[in-house]
């Protein structure tokens, strides 16, 4: 060579070029409960292939790659969950979340990548019924049943941002509350509250269950129907906007948020709970990385920044809109009065 | 809460559960050619946009995405290059490499993915007419085109490891030859070279235009069909077994290497390249990553350690393997003498 060459590196290059092997590798040791089994005391590739009834070369090369990613250690020929596995991915642990790879892997979801680049080029999901939008998807039911555990975090920061004393009656509405579980932890923190969860009928039933398991039936109300066209009632005290507003454009979202300010009492509060990205919209990485999932499976979705939310609730008619980030989570709270 | 929570952090998970996603905004921004148009100036998304006949708001997201992922800088609403996807990703660069992504993102490859759980049940490849060792396999044309770039440091590599004065006339044998680049930086570092390589004859076709444009090609001689049932020829100085045994079990390499061996002069030598993990077999990462590629895409094949490979060589009757590892690639040659 007659010139030096650049201090160049191809391994960034090379691992986002297999990254999905690594996505496929987690997703099927979720499927074949390969954490929950090691954590039962199955060690070696031999007793962790019978107890998940599969191959023993098939789980030595899945334990192996799950040890380089970082999810299992190994000792000679033995495997152990790490930390974070044993606490997260066996099945008996009360913050198990293996259960999100339905959602966030299953087919709708995965369908929206195989023509990201159809997306790119006309700015939205080629997935037609409106990918995610489509009020008919069963892919809303998945969602209640798989993500509920990852949304306890957020549920209860919700509950505890109120700023209501919690021996006031109140009255909720809890907008597309799919798993229903921002309601429900509000119900459980506010003995007083009645909740009124929107949501389609098929969704509803997942919420359901969830208030039952939590023993607020009583006071969990349902609205079926597509939040933009039911009648949302009167006189609430809160309204739950959560992991909701991103589906859509920022016009659409103004006109939904001025029918919610019509719903609240004059002294009312909607909640917002968002992905949202600094004005640069790099950062941080796991908020300014979501628009990508919106952009593969909606119309019009985005991740809005802080600036913009503002502009749409003001615009809706809301005179102040106070800013609470729930680091380290990627989510965001937005508390604005009417 | 009464009790305090572990040190855990889901992060790891998350990153697994969505890495998947970035996969997919890699491989569009390569088919969309972004690298190339903003090597060529376009900086803006509106720009880029116009320059990739994309919509605007999808490359804006885009955009975003592969800064966050290191692969293009943001400043203002400006994007640029890094060093790395300057020299790997602009089409105009000796280095381009994006081509890899229709092999090792293609529909081919991406098959052996989608069933990952049922392979590992069964411990090797769901995809019919055995995935990637079916002869017939169309996808070896697409990966004779689109991996060469990635084969010149290996090929190199090969060509400076002979051990033989390059003056000399040498016979050699190129194996499943492919694109046909590790015979032919042989037949351009050793003048007086012969090359006969071996593959499937549509396969071939792309070797000979390779041939062409390193101008050896009346050195570069044709045995078109499976390696492992032609006559392969004899009297042969060096024979290159490049990325070829990863696909087999071991028995099967065995039996094929003693007809590597009887196709070598008395003093010849097999130049094996292959992915080499230590006996751990959960490092280095690159190489001990590479069983799951094969447990996905074949029925048996593998990554196999030192000793497992000198196993092979010594009952396939060669007497000494020497290990050179090609580090910083994941690479690995091993020089077996007759």
């Amino acid at each position: 060579m007659t010139q030096a060459a650049p201090q160049v590196d191809l391994q960034p290059i090379w691992q986002l070029m297999t990254a999905f092997q690594h996505s496929a590798a987690f997703k099927t040791a979720v499927e074949l409960e390969l954490f929950t089994k090691i954590a039962e005391g199955n060690k070696t590739a031999a007793d962790i292939a019978t107890a998940t009834n599969a191959s023993e070369r098939g789980i030595r090369i899945l334990s192996d790659t799950l040890t380089i990613l970082g999810l299992l250690t190994k000792s000679g020929d033995e495997y152990s969950l790490t930390a974070d596995s044993a606490f997260f991915l066996d099945k008996k642990s009360p913050a198990y979340m293996g259960s999100a790879v339905e959602f966030l892997m299953g087919p709708t979801q995965m369908r929206g990548y195989t023509d990201l680049t159809g997306a790119v080029r006309q700015g939205g999901t080629t997935v037609k019924d409106d990918g995610s939008v489509d009020p008919e998807s069963p892919m809303w039911v998945t969602f209640a049943r798989a993500m509920a555990p990852l949304m306890f975090p957020s549920g209860e920061a919700i509950a505890s941002n109120l700023g209501i004393p919690n021996d006031q009656p109140i009255k909720v509405l809890d907008i597309a509350a799919g798993h229903g579980m921002f309601g429900i932890l509000v119900a459980k923190a506010y003995p007083n509250a009645q909740i009124h969860a929107v949501d389609w009928p098929n969704v509803l039933t997942v919420a359901t269950e969830n208030a039952e398991k939590f023993g607020v039936t009583d006071r969990h109300h349902l609205i079926p129907g597509s939040a933009f066209d039911v009648d949302l009632g009167t006189d609430y005290d809160v309204v739950l906007v959560t992991n909701f507003l991103h589906h859509f454009d920022a016009e659409t979202n103004t006109t939904f948020m001025r029918k919610v300010n019509a719903a609240l009492k004059p002294d009312g509060k909607a909640i917002t709970l968002e992905f949202i990205p600094n004005d640069d919209r790099i950062s941080p990485p796991a908020e300014a990385l979501f628009p990508l999932v919106m952009l593969a499976a909606t119309p019009a979705g985005d991740a809005y920044t802080l600036a913009e939310l503002k502009k749409m609730f003001e615009d809706a008619g809301f005179t102040k809109n106070e800013h609470i980030a729930l680091s380290p989570m990627p989510q965001h709270l937005v508390i604005s009065t009417k």
